[in-house]
């Protein structure tokens, strides 16, 4: 990695931090700066504009959920096995990864779901990738594979426990929200096998 | 209602207009005044302090999503008829009411969970009675009543698939949200008269 690209990616990861807390527009450049040892006209030598620096703290959000959630299970059989550690290592992320400054991408959704054009553009292909996926691992849980349609219904239930894991852990401070989160899960996983 | 008394409201209902969209810290309150025809020091005799009035709009906007949510069935049949109507309206609550700007309750959640202090306190109590309300209309489903835990992971699974609906409605923009999570939520309810 050369010095600018491991400085671009310290500025990414602070700014990534900042969107988590703040949000995308209330981060602030001058504090971006600082954090970082930069003045912000340091920063824009590794940005062209602001919207490409957003555009990039976007991608590095996802970049590191990835790292996370799907790098360490990525070697798992597929179906039900990959999909358990998925969901397990996701509640991580939520319990542990985001515990001091919140999730990103969680920030960004909320903040960019009414704003259309080219940043919501990104955080919705990613997340229509990362669906995608998961889509194919409830397919494969079944041989015949499951129906697409069946696969969405799967990947819809999936994706709400885990919204809802975050909101009883981190605004309500509910204590069972794991065990609930978990308990869900694995019912529809029973579900699914048919 | 005194003169006073509907200033204070139409500025509360402003004021949570800006937190939807831009949150509670970001909201400004020269815009505000703006928007309400008022100064900033006019602002001030209707609330002691900027915290006081932040705490006026998260009770503000718990009494708009009740208003909008709970009125309309709150003579229907408990159970069943009950909730299956609270999911209907929450989704046009979501769909039609929170349109333009957005839900002031997710943008709040999102904003405060990270935050200790009296802000999150009044919104987690908000939020503590309605999920109490909701495990009153699951255990009133059978005779003798649903236990409390099986209501509460109930309550955890229609919480959750309104979140995601809101997330693949407002952010994915998906034509199949409110289908996916009445789905979800009538298989549910199937689920739960056991």
């Amino acid at each position: 990695m050369r010095k600018g690209d491991a400085t671009r990616v310290r500025i990414l990861d602070e700014a990534t931090r900042q969107v988590a807390q703040r949000g995308l527009i209330a981060a602030s450049l001058g504090d971006l700066a600082e954090a970082v040892g930069l003045s912000k006209s340091g920063l824009f030598k590794h940005f062209e504009s602001k919207e490409a620096m957003q555009l990039a703290v976007i991608e590095r959000a996802q970049e590191q959920f990835t790292e996370y959630v799907w790098r360490p299970v990525q070697d798992l059989p597929h179906g039900r096995p990959r999909l358990q550690a998925i969901f397990d290592r996701w509640l991580d992320w939520t319990e542990t990864e985001c515990a001091a400054h919140g999730c990103p991408i969680m920030a960004l959704s909320v903040e960019l779901d009414d704003q259309p054009g080219p940043l919501r553009d990104a955080l919705q292909r990613g997340m229509e990738r990362w669906r995608r996926t998961l889509m194919r691992e409830f397919q494969a849980m079944r041989q015949p594979p499951m129906a697409e349609a069946e696969a969405a219904a799967a990947y819809f239930q999936m994706k709400s426990y885990l919204l809802g894991h975050s909101e009883a852990k981190r605004l309500m401070g509910d204590p069972d929200a794991r065990r609930s989160a978990r308990a869900a899960f694995h019912a529809l996983l029973d579900r699914s096998e048919g």
